[in-house]
C-alpha cells in the first residue's frame, strides 16, 4: 500500500510518499508546494496544482492529514482551513480515503511519545524511512503523517516494528 | 460582463451569476451545491464539482465572494475556511479575477445602508434583479454579492443605478 502525507499551509504544503509492504516501510518522494505571491485565490490554485501533481506522480492508494489543533486564533484558523480544504480536496478528487489524526497522534506513532519537538520528529521519521531525505519541515511532517497512517491503518503489523525503531 | 457571486459553507454554497452592461443589471442564473453525507474530504470535493459546473456553464468574466468574518469561534472558522478555500480555488482553476467584500459592504451596495436582515436583502436583490427568483438564501446572498461587484467594479455606472433602485 502507498500512503500519502500531506502537511497544509498556506504558505507552502509539505508531502510525502511512503509504500508499506510486509510491516516494512520504504520512503518514496516527498516535497513541498509554495503558493507563492498574489491574490488568495491563485495561491491556492498552485497549492492545489503542486499537490495533484505530487498525487498523479506517486499514485498513492490512500492519503493523510494532520486533524487540525484550532488554537484561539479564529483569523488564523480561517487561513489554515482554505489551505487544508485545497488538500482535503486534491486527495479526494484522486478517490484515496483519507485519515486524519491529531498531532499527538502522530508524535506517538513516530517516537513512541505524545511530544516531540519538529528535530526529535525529524530524527525518527529519517530513522523509520532508510535513505529519505527531505529539506524543509513541513516535508517531514507530511511523512510522519504518512509513517502515522502505516502505523495505525488496520491489520498491519507494523505497530511493533515502529515501536521497535523508536526504542 | 458577467459576475458569478459565490457565498461559500460546507453544508451549502450558493452561487448567483449576473450580466453587467451599459449600467444595468440582469440575473443569469442561481443556485445552491449541497456538499452531502460523509467524510469532509469527499463533501469538499461536492462543492467543488457544483461549483465548477456552475462556472463551466455559465462563463462568468469575474468571481465575488464575501470577505469572511472572523468571529470567535476558531472551529467554526476552520469548518468554513475549508469550504471557503475551495470556492476561491474553483473561481482561480477558471481563471477570473476575485474580489472579496465585506458583510458590510455587501449590505451598503444592496440596500443603501449597512445593515439589513436576510430577507431585506433578497428583497433588494429581487428588485434590483427583475425576474429572479432563488429558493435558498445562500443564492440571494450570492446574488447580492455579484451585484456588489458590478456596483464596486471600476468605471462602471452602477452606483447611481443601484442607488436610485435602493429609494
Amino acid at each position: 500500500m502507498r500512503i500519502i502525507g500531506v502537511d497544509p499551509g498556506l504558505r507552502r504544503a509539505g508531502w510525502g510518499v511512503i509504500d508499506v509492504a510486509g510491516g516494512r516501510l520504504r520512503h518514496v518522494a516527498n516535497g513541498v508546494c509554495e503558493s507563492g505571491a498574489g491574490d488568495l485565490a491563485v495561491r491556492l490554485a498552485r497549492l492545489h496544482e503542486g499537490l495533484a501533481a505530487a498525487v498523479a506522480a506517486h499514485a498513492p492508494d490512500a492519503g493523510a492529514i494532520e486533524r487540525t489543533f484550532v488554537n484561539a486564533d479564529p483569523a488564523g484558523a480561517l487561513l489554515l482551513g482554505q489551505a487544508r480544504g485545497v488538500a482535503l480536496l486534491v486527495l479526494a478528487q484522486a478517490g484515496l480515503p483519507v485519515s486524519e489524526y491529531a498531532p499527538n497522534e502522530i508524535k506517538k506513532a513516530v517516537t513512541g511519545v505524545g511530544r516531540a519537538d519538529k528535530a526529535q520528529m525529524a530524527m525518527m521519521v529519517a530513522r523509520l524511512l532508510p535513505g529519505a531525505r527531505a529539506e524543509a519541515h513541513d516535508a517531514w511532517d507530511a511523512l510522519a503523517i504518512a509513517v502515522t497512517c502505516a502505523h495505525r491503518a488496520p491489520g498491519d503489523r507494523l505497530a511493533a516494528r515502529l515501536a521497535e525503531a523508536a526504542r
